[in-house]
């Protein structure tokens, strides 16, 4: 495993810090629609649960350690957020080996990374999902995206047109090849085949990014990470007073069920998490609080 | 392909005769529980879809053809309950060569089926699974299965130890080795290894069954379907009429989270249908009306 310690703190404090900041934000918002409510509602807060990482099923490969904190705030706004930050360490096992780029010669691993999956009260605020991470092997790279859903992908042109904005300025702040690749990426990821439907609006989706700058690189996740949370913090606000009927959050809690499908069925994600002894709840923070299929 | 005309229709029409008596005997089930409630329900009915299997993604070793269909209920005692019959015929692509038995030199299949997930309005009443299927390729053979999911198994020991009683009875007519190899085999199966738990309490699972003896296999398999109908109908009516507080909806919807996990993340019948381009609405009948992950 290449040996910087200075970089893999820096990222993991990026990430915490992120974490951070998002939480404020979002603790923010539902401050402001209770306030805005009539009658008194309490504004969601977020709770903090941390894990640790140990061996699963005996298997001493899924060892050694790190950990993560769990943050889940179930507001007015927000009906489940979960942002989740992690920093694990150890050995891939034989079955793994090969299939993570650098893990050839040296099964040692390091990641960290943030993940956040927000599924909202008001059908008319769409679900978004952000991610970005830095592994280590023998090779360093960075991956992550975000992606919009919302429930009546018709009636957000507006909304998806400032998202893929906001999403392509910092892709085009890093590289002018970037945003075209890593939407396509996205549409191509984020892609329901047995629905044959996309999962929302789409955005960015990356991985492997190594361009041999580093601080380049990582300059660009932090970018991603900033414009994400300002785009979806301004989308939230735009919809989150609208009226809503029975028959519209019935269609909800049915699309929802296609983000289950996903999960389950394709992420990878949430398969490799689940299969390397990762923590389930964190993982699986991502399922939507309330889903139907009628 | 084996050719035996007369074994395919045979396997199909039973497996169609025992939808019929299962739907008759669920249609009973709410007929007597609507009767019993104060107030004036409708009694529970099954629709009926037929659909028809097509190439899928324009590909076409998906082809040719088959159909089903899929019949469901909605109702005051089953909150909804799918009963699919099915059969399909072609070539499997040749990522699926060899992971079939019977088809390295010849890629022609057949397979017919009954498949049926009931998820119930009452949390005190199990959920169930039950499956049985003819497969036919260059061999031919019999696979299936039932298992029963109470949302409190702690207060199901009597309808466990009659479940099991009733199939091992099935089992123990065909073979006296049956029974400890399917149920070892079911619990095997529906396992989820992320929460390490069992997904209920277990019952028989088969795969590949081809004793030599044709007649005597597809007897045992059409007794496993009828002794299944007798002990879930008992089962269903002992508890239907149990009181429920909100607290117990509330952990039934979040135990049907894990039927969901454990379908779309290891049912190889769900992922298999889904590759090969079986019908999407058919096959995540089995997915519950409603479910929380809170």
């Amino acid at each position: 495993m290449i040996n910087n310690e200075a970089r893999k703190s820096e990222a993991k404090a990026w990430f915490e810090a992120l974490r951070d900041r998002i939480c404020n934000a979002f603790e923010l918002i539902e401050e402001e629609f209770a306030k805005g409510a009539s009658g008194d509602l309490m504004p969601g807060r977020f709770e903090r649960n941390a894990w640790t990482r140990k061996a699963k099923n005996d298997d001493p490969d899924s060892g050694p350690g790190g950990g993560g904190v769990m943050s889940v705030l179930r507001g007015n706004v927000f009906e489940k957020v979960g942002v989740n930050v992690s920093t694990v360490y150890g050995e891939f096992s034989d079955s793994f080996r090969g299939q993570v780029p650098g893990t050839k010669d040296d099964p040692t691993f390091w990641a960290s990374g943030i993940s956040l999956v927000a599924h909202m009260c008001n059908p008319h605020v769409p679900a978004v999902h952000m991610n970005t991470r830095h592994i280590v092997t023998s090779k360093a790279w960075f991956g992550g995206g975000a992606d919009l859903t919302p429930m009546f992908p018709e009636n957000h042109h507006d909304d998806g047109v400032r998202f893929h904005s906001a999403l392509k300025a910092a892709c085009d702040r890093a590289n002018p090849d970037y945003y075209k690749r890593y939407k396509e990426w996205c549409d191509e990821y984020f892609f329901l085949p047995h629905r044959d439907e996309p999962r929302g609006l789409g955005g960015i989706f990356f991985d492997g990014l190594d361009s041999g700058e580093w601080k380049a690189d990582f300059a660009f996740v932090r970018d991603v990470g900033e414009v994400f949370l300002e785009i979806y913090a301004h989308i939230v606000r735009g919809q989150m007073n609208r009226e809503w009927t029975d028959e519209e959050r019935e269609r909800q809690l049915i699309r929802r069920g296609r983000y289950v499908e996903f999960n389950l069925l394709h992420d990878r994600g949430t398969k490799f998490g689940l299969m390397t002894g990762g923590n389930t709840e964190a993982i699986l923070m991502s399922m939507p609080p309330a889903v139907k299929w009628p």
